[in-house]
């Protein structure tokens, strides 16, 4: 088996339904990141049904509909949105044709639930902005690394329960496989993946926001590189960023493709929170050489050493609230205006980026 | 008893004389930072004989002598200089202080070994340069983060013999305990402790330049900030820095004095090292709720994940090289233009510092 990557990084919960069968009806277009199925996956769980599947690449829809009984084939995405009875469309297609679905999907009066990046350009913010306001849909984002990871849940919990003080400044590192083999084309184009601070910087982008409360950031600096892959001129392996949030906190991340294939994960994703009383750090995938599990938490306070491993303990509160604020058009799994923010700001660290030579 | 901090860092390793006894005498001058004893056990270790030490508070002198015994007080800093015996003076004076002491010791053709950071202005530096091509004296480095930490030794040895590659990365973390009411009013003056990428942050950018090879680093953005100290406005609790080598490495730095009581040691810093086929993750004095015990080396390579214990297997190398550098006139340890190239960097990120507000 080759070594796992990232784009097969879909987890499972316990089913916990929010509504009834049949409430809230979805349909899936454009299937081109694995990720996709983690969205099926939160959504079903929460108690959507997934109906209709439709992607130009019919494998990539009889993969889909076997792994999700009940749905089946679309023979269009017109045949998709004309459907009166899928209340959202859930994509991960190509990062730089997601906002268009998006748009297609709102123009016929279904939320959308997207993977990250929620798109790639100023331009396409824009528009989605303008059409969020107009029809006062929802454009919702799978921001994986935290909506589908425990530990990250969980800190968000000890975080909230003042755990550790005043969050002044996150570090995330979010290494990936590249597995380049198995990757389609685009993952290698910047123009169709958005760069890669735009790409798996949204992440990261996203947790800084929710774990320090900022609700705006300034980026002070960024940059990109493409240091071992040449063979792919227009890829960038690795990436970093400086924030500055509008209440003072500092933020850094580092993303990068350089997994080696001798970890036993396909990332060693971590995150640490530090506070003026304590700091957390997230060993997300993995704890190397220690314990093949993730969702390890370490947690230091004024009283002592702590460690949680939270696998299976925390869940993914996040679909059934997304689920409900569908449902309800309340804004309770995440504000509209909060995922917008992480798509413009790793966008803009994407533009101010320096590309490092050599 | 207090809970311990940086000051009071000060490992032993094996006695491994590279010389006679009485070959390589050495004198103490300025004992304001508790390196001092960390200096003197690795020159001692490696053969020196500390005959002479001053400051003017006795009872740290006294200290200090009973530690070290063969050591007497000297009545004045021109005791120490005016005898011919001494071979090298050793400072840890107030950081603002120390390349005075250094000047004053060359000028009277003795070496200069101080305590990071060695010194804390452009002006200092460009006088300790000049005073170094004047005598062909050594104004040598005490980068403690490095050089007395064995994973840190370690971590050397595995990169140069390419277990992970050509290194593009180091991220490192100086979290330090304050421990306030410990600490003399030095420590929370700018202008004394040099700020605080100057001090604590000059340790990171010596081994970003080690690691990565890199001969110089251009300051790509720092910033400092005092988010939970305000009863000492001219304190600095917080910096981060990004560099980039001029063989194009990354870099990243933070630094900070969050280490909350319940650590079981003075901070826990780590080094990151990512290399095109591997990655290094030191745990250097502690690794959290697995293991008091520091000197814990990560290997990810592309057959596996390694983990290291490393604590008294690898020693302390360079006070022996630092040594015989000394009495032969050459510049194995560590040169002289690396140690002045990571003091100008730390200056220039502590000079070029945004100052992050809130």
């Amino acid at each position: 088996m080759a070594p796992s990557d990232g784009m097969s990084y879909a987890p499972m919960g316990k089913p916990a339904p929010v509504c009834a069968p049949g409430d809230f009806v979805v349909a899936a277009v454009g299937l081109d990141h694995g990720h996709i199925y983690g969205m099926c996956n939160g959504l079903v769980e929460a108690g959507a049904e997934l109906r209709l599947v439709y992607d130009p690449d019919p494998a990539k829809v009889a993969a889909l509909c076997e792994r999700f009984p009940g749905a089946r084939p679309a023979a269009s995405e017109e045949e998709v949105l004309e459907d009166a009875s899928v209340q959202l469309v859930a994509s991960a297609a190509v990062p730089a044709d997601r906002c268009g679905v998006g748009l297609r999907a709102m123009d016929h009066g279904k939320d959308f639930f997207v993977d990250k990046p929620p798109l790639t350009t100023l331009e396409q913010l824009a528009a989605a902005r303008a059409k969020v306001a107009e029809t006062s849909l929802k454009y919702g984002v799978y921001f994986s690394e935290r909506l589908h990871v425990e530990s990250a849940v969980f800190a968000g919990q000890l975080v909230e329960q003042g755990a550790i003080g005043r969050v002044v400044q996150v570090i995330g590192m979010g290494p990936h496989r590249l597995n380049a083999p198995s990757r389609p084309a685009w993952s290698f184009d910047r123009e169709r993946f958005g760069g890669i601070l735009c790409d798996i910087g949204s992440h990261q982008v996203e947790q800084f926001l929710f774990y320090t409360g900022a609700v705006d950031a300034e980026v002070t600096s960024s940059r990109v590189a493409n240091y071992a892959h040449k063979e792919h001129p227009a890829f960038e392996d690795f990436g970093d960023c400086t924030l500055v949030g509008d209440n003072g906190a500092s933020g850094y991340f580092r993303v990068d493709w350089f997994t080696p294939d001798g970890l036993g994960n396909w990332g060693d994703g971590r995150t640490f929170l530090l506070g003026t009383e304590g700091y957390i750090e997230l060993r997300k995938y993995i704890d190397v050489a220690r314990d093949p599990a993730g969702d390890q938490v370490y947690l230091v306070d004024q009283q002592g050493e702590h460690h949680y491993s939270v696998g299976g303990q925390v869940g993914y509160p996040f679909f059934g609230r997304f689920v409900l604020d569908c449902l309800e058009r309340t804004e309770l799994s995440m504000t509209q205006e909060h995922a917008f923010k992480a798509a413009e700001i790793c966008i803009a660290a994407q533009m101010a980026a320096r590309r490092v030579e050599q």
